[in-house]
């Protein structure tokens, strides 16, 4: 997608092989690219959120796990690389997928290999990151020009956090829809919800759809339920980190709100997800590992300054307290479905499990 | 209440006759009192949140006719200043209620008599607060405390944005129920909302609690579903704007998103309120006026800088929208309760009707 009318990923190997990626956490007062030289600097990209979003952790997983065997390629060093990668965010779950397709593929070939076969397939990782979000858009397309047929009015798209193409390696998974929807000329308006406490709606989804020349206006994460009881969101897509096999949605903190009040105004609430981020072990949405990060998260806010620099401001009262909950589950009844790759599927077991039988 | 354990009301006649407030826009950073001189200082006051909250503005109101009033006391003046003061926040239904107040009164009387009838209501009101919010308090302590009796813990309550003390002359609405708890030792801890995009619950609520020494933690807007959910929340408590006569609850935008979860959660939702914000010419919420604020709410945030100065700070990409809506409203189904100087009543319109036949 476009930054500045240049196409860019959020991350990919330069001319020179380096591992470079956007610095999401400077975003969207800085553009910065970043090497990823070693294991050590993938952690730190992942766990303090300069790649964020679960399908693009999955890749940077894979290629610091490619990082990781450069150091050393013997079985003990990958797996407890493996580990470490797999700890610097727990809820994500294709971290974990990711890293174990790595790990699965170097140790059936000889230490001497597993560089190269690794770069391979975090390369490959990538591409079908790109290809499986472009089909999530596609899907997800359909239910938008269904809105404007009937509609025949600009379609109010409301989303949280960032699901878009900065939370993947391209095309994003709620925004794909989105921006599939605008080539086929269909009049849209985001609602973007700020998403505290590190505002990626505003700092990350509301950029990225300028940058692409989409019509979007930020709000306040208490805003949705007003605004669909006014009839003014035709539809909600999010992202997803975990969907169990049962429909059970973890998503950025929040989302839970916003499908109780789309549930209760009748309006649709779609998640867009890659299937490998459906958990096949948890029949139940209650039993995920719930990350909290530290309060700091809540007591500090990043912006520009009257001199245009990048300050951080303390914006609660010195001693006070705060509890940073980072997702929550949306339960499966109030989901109207799931658009991921192999098309749209209700938030149930039935039909999630027919995806089960067409992944390869 | 206290502020640095000295006791303090929201707005006061000191020793010299001056009428002082507290420029709530600096909290929690910076204490400062103001004094408001005339009528356009009044209005400054109340539009740009100096003062804020149903009770305080509408007590700030009456000293502010008292101010024009003292200006020039001939009616015409009068009723010109009471539109302005009505118009300078559309949703606070008892700014308009205390400016009535004031006119009906003075209008009795002959010119040179209404200056000083007028500080006389003005204090009868400011008094009448304080009376009415402790009799809330002592009223929806009972909640607690039946809660308490059951769980023989901590009881934990959330509130959003700030019906606290500095909301009020004294006590609080919502908070006025957790003081008066507080007072029979009974443990409690408060989640507070942040409430964007003013971040009363943060730069207030949080800060009145701990000056009152009350156990409290900041949670994001984002929060209170989860916690709802994992059983985390014994009551919820908020404020009133404005209550029609029917049961429906205009308060701070994101009210709605937490009533819709306390309901799911089986979480008891009460509301505090002194009858005077009870609309009594609407039947339903849908036809009250919703205050929409400058979009710069949201673009920019306040708070202290790394040298200890209070700065704002942009939050939102340049050239981003944002849509900024004061308010929202809760349809009586999701209310558990009314806690009001009269009692606990039901949000419906027959025991709310029974509220009316007890107001002299």
């Amino acid at each position: 997608m476009l930054i500045n009318n240049k196409n860019y990923k959020t991350i990919w190997v330069n001319n020179s092989g380096k591992i470079k990626i956007i610095d999401q956490n400077l975003l969207p007062f800085k553009f910065k690219e970043v090497e990823l030289k070693n294991l050590r600097d993938t952690i730190v990209a992942i766990s303090t959120m300069q790649v964020r979003g679960a399908p693009l952790i999955g890749v940077t997983a894979a290629y610091g796990m490619h990082l990781a065997i450069k150091e050393s390629p013997l079985k003990k060093n990958i797996i407890h690389a493996g580990k470490k990668l797999i700890a610097s965010r727990p809820t994500a779950i294709n971290l974990k997928w990711a890293v174990d397709k790595i790990i699965n593929k170097v140790l059936k070939f000889p230490s001497d290999k597993r560089k190269s076969i690794s770069l391979e397939v975090a390369k490959k990782l990538s591409e079908d990151d790109e290809v499986i979000n472009e089909k999530i858009g596609k899907q997800g397309s359909k239910l938008i020009l269904d809105i404007f047929k009937k509609k025949k009015k600009a379609v109010n798209i409301l989303t949280h956090c960032n699901a878009g193409w900065l939370a993947t390696v391209d095309w994003g998974t709620a925004t794909s829809p989105i921006y599939k929807a605008r080539d086929l000329d269909i009049p849209i308006h985001v609602w973007v919800d700020e998403t505290r406490p590190r505002n990626q709606g505003s700092f990350l989804t509301s950029w990225e759809l300028m940058q692409e020349k989409i019509d979007n206006t930020i709000i306040t994460d208490n805003a949705g339920g007003y605004l669909m009881k006014q009839g003014l969101v035709d539809i909600v897509i999010t992202g997803s980190d975990r969907t169990t096999f049962t429909g059970d949605v973890c998503n950025k903190i929040g989302t839970y709100l916003k499908a109780l009040a789309a549930y209760e105004n009748n309006v649709p609430f779609y998640v867009a997800l890659p299937s490998s981020t459906i958990d096949w072990n948890n029949s139940s949405g209650d039993q995920i590992l719930i990350e909290e990060r530290n309060e700091n998260e809540i007591h500090f806010i990043k912006g520009l300054n009257s001199k245009n620099k990048i300050e951080s401001i303390r914006v609660t009262p010195s001693a006070a307290k705060a509890f940073n909950v980072a997702f929550d589950v949306t339960p499966r009844k109030y989901i109207s479905g799931l658009i991921t790759e192999y098309g749209i599927v209700k938030a149930n077991k039935k039909e999630i499990m027919s995806i089960k039988k067409k992944i390869k």
